[in-house]
C-alpha cells in the first residue's frame, strides 16, 4: 500500500513536471520580458535612474501575474557613478608610441586626478609577489595584476574564484607599498577587448588609489611590452565617484499558499546590473526566470501550498544591501522559510542545482533527481546558494542556486557585451522550468 | 590483488583524462583551425571548389600532426549548385501587395523555369492532410508545408526528426496531386529570417518540382495571410541544378597502433558543408575536434595501442558517399574496427555520448561513466551513432556519437548564420577532450 502510494506520487510528480516544461517551452513570457528590460532600461546600477525604472518595471510585471500583493521593500543603496568614459594609454618608452587601452573603472573606485595619472607599470601575479617586491619596487608605480583565470577548471566559476581577489583587493594591497593606481586583468577566459568591471573594496584606514580593469587582450599586450621593457608606462584617466546613498527597493511579489500561508518559498534574482552592459545574463535572466515560475504555475493551474515570494533583489553587484535587508526583515518578522532559490549564474541551459542546506532538506532532495534527469538536470552535488539569498543562511534557511552551463558566462560577465542577443530563448526557458519544477517538488514535499 | 589492480587502473585513467583536459584547455589548436576553415574556405558543398580546397586543408592539418600516413580516399560525389540567389514574393491578392520572402532552394531541387513559378499557395501540415486534400485541392498550386518543429522536446534533434519529412519528402509527395512547387517551413525553433536549406529527395518515377525552404518568420507571415485569404499566391524563382558527379575525397589520417596496428579506432566528422553558411558547427567543429584528438595524444605523449584513424568524411550533407565508401573499403580489406566515433551535432558543451553498439562493448562503456562525470559528461543513454559512420553498422562496428547540448544547434543549422562567431572556444575544446578521453578509454580496455 505504501509503495503503491509512493509510486503514484512519483507518477503525479512527473506528469506535473512535464506540464511545467510544456508550458514554458510553448508559452513562456520570460524571453520577451528580458528583451524589454535590456532594450528599454539597460544597465541599472544601484542608485541610477535606470535602477529606479527597473523597480517600476518589475512591479508592473509582477502585478500582471495575479499576486496576493506586491511589496516594494525600501533599502538604502550605494550610489557609485562612472562619470565620463575612462581613457588609458600604454606608453612604449622605447619607441614613444602611445596606444589606447580598453579599460574601465572598477565599481567603488575613486577617480584619478582630473589630469589623470601617468606612471611606470609593474606586473605582479598575486599578493605574495607584491609583498616580496615591497615598497622599493612598487612605490610610485601602477601595479598591473595579471594572473589569468585558470582555464583548466571545468566550471568557470572556479576559475573566477581563483582570480577575483586581484580585482576585489588589489588596490587595498598595492597601496601598502606606495602604488599610485592598479590595473587588473579582466576576469574573463576569452581574449578580447571588452574590459570587465566588478566591485572592489578599500581598506578605510589606508589611502584610496584608482583601480581599473584592462581587457584581456590589453593585458596580454601590456605584459608582452613589459617583458621587453621594464620602464613601460601607462596613463589613466577616470572620473568615477561615490555619491551619497539612495533609497531603492527590493521588488517582492507574494502569492499566498493555500495550505501553509505563513511558510515561505523564495525564488529570485537581482535587479541591479552593471552600467556598461544591459545586464542580460547578469542578472536580468534570473529576474525574468523567477517571475516566469509564477506565470507557469498560474497557467497550468497549480496552487502552491506554501506562500511563494518572487524577489527581485536590489544591489547584489556592489553592496548586497537588498539581500541583507530581506533577511533582516524575515528575521524581525520571524518568518519561516522552507527554501530560497536563486538564479544568478546566467540564462544558459541548466545542468543542476547547488545547495547549502541542512540534512533534513537534502534527504528529500535526493528523491528529486530521477524526476529531473529526463530534463537534463542531473547535477545536485555543488555547494552553495546564490549571493542575494546568502544572508538567510544564519536563519537556517535551505539555500539553492540554479546551475546553468558555465562555459560562456565569463565571456560577457560585467562587460558591455552582456546584452540580450547573447541569450538563447530555449536556454533561458529551460532554467525557468527547472526552477519551477524544483519549487513544485519542494512545495509538495513533507520534510522530516 | 585483482581489486588493487582495478583500483590502480582507475586512478591511472583519471590521471590521463585530467591530462587530456588540461592539454586541450591550455593549448588546443582546434579553435584556430576552425577559424581558418570558416574564414578562408567557408561553405563547401560536395563538388564545389571550396570542398576541394577543404580537402587540401584537411590533408595539411593532418600532416602537421605526425601521422603514419595520410590517405585521400577517392569518392564520386553529387554536384548540386545553387546558381543565382533565389527570389520569392508572397502576393497578398486582396491588397495586391507583393512582399519579398526569405527562401532558399533545398539541396537537390530542380530549378523553376527561368521566368519563375507563380501560383496559389495551400498550407498543409503532414502527408495525411495532403492526401485528404487530394488532386482537386492541390493541382496547380504551391504546397506550403508548415508543421513547426515541436518545441516541447528537450533534445532539439527529436524536434528535427519529427518535422524533417516535410523537407526530405515534401516534393515527392506533393507532386502526386499535381503541385507545381513546394515551400517548406525552415527546420528551426527560432523565429527569424534565415531560411534553412538541407537535402531533399525525388521519386524518380514521378515529375520533379522545385522545392524551397522559407524562413520561420516568413512561414508565420504566409500562414497568417492564408488564414484571411485562401487565394494568397507566391512567386518563386530558383536556378539551381545538378551537374555530373565529381571526384572528391575522404581525408584519412592514420597513426599506427603500438600493440594492435591492424585494429582500428575511427574518429571523425564531415568536411562538406552547405554553401549558404561557413559550416562552423555543421561540421567544421567535428573535423577540427577529431584532429585535435591526435594533437592531444601527441602533446601528452600517449601512444595508442590500436591504430587511430581520423577521418574527414566527404558528402554527408547530400549523399553520404564518403561514409559509404569508407565502410566499403573497410569491408573489402576485412579491416577490424574496434569503434567509430563521430562528432556531427555542433561544437557545443558536451553532455555525453550516444551508442549503437553490441553488449560486449556497452558492458565496458558503463565503467567509463564515473571517469567522465567530473567533466560534466554524464549522459550515456542515447541511441545512435553519427551519419558518416552509420554504414559501418552492418559490419558490427560499435558506433558512438558525441552528444553536445542541443539547444542552439537548430538556430543556425544549414543557414547563413552557421558561422565561426557562433562557436565558443571552450565548448569546442571540451567536445574534443571528451572524445579524446573516450578514445583513450576504448583504446586501453580489453573488451570481452
Amino acid at each position: 500500500m505504501f509503495f503503491a502510494t509512493a509510486a503514484q506520487a512519483q507518477i503525479n510528480d512527473s506528469i506535473m513536471i512535464r506540464k511545467i516544461y510544456d508550458e514554458v517551452l510553448k508559452n513562456s513570457e520570460c524571453y520577451q520580458n528580458l528583451a524589454y528590460l535590456c532594450s528599454n532600461i539597460g544597465g541599472r546600477l544601484s542608485g541610477s535612474p535606470q535602477a529606479a525604472k527597473a523597480v517600476d518595471w518589475g512591479k508592473n510585471v509582477m502585478e500582471g501575474l495575479n499576486p496576493t500583493r506586491v511589496e516594494l521593500q525600501p533599502v538604502m543603496v550605494p550610489h557609485w557613478v562612472r562619470g565620463e568614459k575612462e581613457k588609458a594609454f600604454i606608453i612604449n618608452t622605447t619607441t614613444g608610441v602611445k596606444k589606447e587601452a580598453a579599460i574601465c573603472a572598477l565599481g567603488g573606485s575613486v577617480a584619478t586626478p582630473p589630469e589623470g595619472i601617468e606612471a611606470e607599470v609593474i606586473e605582479v601575479h598575486d599578493f605574495d609577489e607584491l609583498r616580496k617586491l615591497g615598497t622599493e619596487k612598487i612605490k610610485g608605480k601602477i601595479v598591473f595584476f595579471n594572473r589569468p583565470m585558470e582555464p583548466t577548471h571545468i566550471h568557470t566559476f572556479d576559475a573566477y574564484s581563483g582570480a577575483v581577489d586581484q580585482r576585489w583587493a588589489g588596490a587595498m594591497n598595492a597601496v601598502r607599498y606606495g602604488a599610485v593606481a592598479t590595473v587588473t586583468r579582466s576576469m574573463g577566459l576569452k581574449i578580447d577587448d571588452f574590459p570587465h568591471t566588478g566591485s572592489m573594496k578599500y581598506n578605510d584606514s589606508l589611502p584610496k588609489i584608482p583601480a581599473v580593469a584592462i581587457s584581456t587582450k590589453g593585458a596580454e599586450e601590456l605584459s608582452a611590452l613589459l617583458r621587453n621593457n621594464k620602464s613601460t608606462r601607462m596613463s589613466i584617466k577616470t572620473s568615477c565617484q561615490t555619491l551619497p546613498d539612495v533609497e531603492s527597493y527590493n521588488v517582492i511579489g507574494e502569492w499566498k499558499g493555500i495550505e501553509k500561508p505563513s511558510e515561505y518559498i523564495v525564488v529570485g534574482g537581482h535587479l541591479d546590473a552593471w552600467d556598461n552592459g544591459s545586464g542580460a545574463h547578469d542578472d536580468g535572466a534570473g529576474c525574468v526566470q523567477s517571475m516566469e515560475v509564477m506565470r507557469i504555475f498560474n497557467a497550468i493551474g497549480y496552487k502552491p501550498r506554501h506562500t511563494i515570494r518572487v524577489v527581485l533583489f536590489m544591489n547584489e553587484e556592489n553592496g548586497l544591501r537588498g539581500g541583507k535587508a530581506y533577511a533582516e526583515q524575515a528575521k524581525n518578522k520571524k518568518e519561516v522559510h522552507i527554501a530560497a532559490i536563486e538564479s544568478d549564474a546566467g540564462g544558459f541551459t541548466p545542468r543542476g542545482f547547488s545547495f547549502e542546506a541542512p540534512n533534513w532538506f537534502m534527504n528529500s532532495v535526493k528523491n528529486f533527481k530521477p524526476l529531473l534527469l529526463p530534463y537534463d538536470v542531473y547535477d545536485f552535488d555543488g555547494k552553495g546558494g546564490g549571493p542575494d539569498i546568502s544572508p538567510l543562511k544564519e536563519q537556517g534557511v535551505p539555500l539553492v542556486e540554479l546551475i546553468p552551463d558555465s562555459q560562456r558566462y565569463f565571456d560577457i560577465h560585467h562587460t558591455a557585451d552582456d546584452t540580450f542577443d547573447k541569450v538563447n530563448k530555449r536556454e533561458l526557458e529551460l532554467g525557468a522550468a527547472a526552477m519551477a519544477a524544483l519549487i513544485y517538488l519542494i512545495d509538495t514535499t513533507e520534510f522530516h
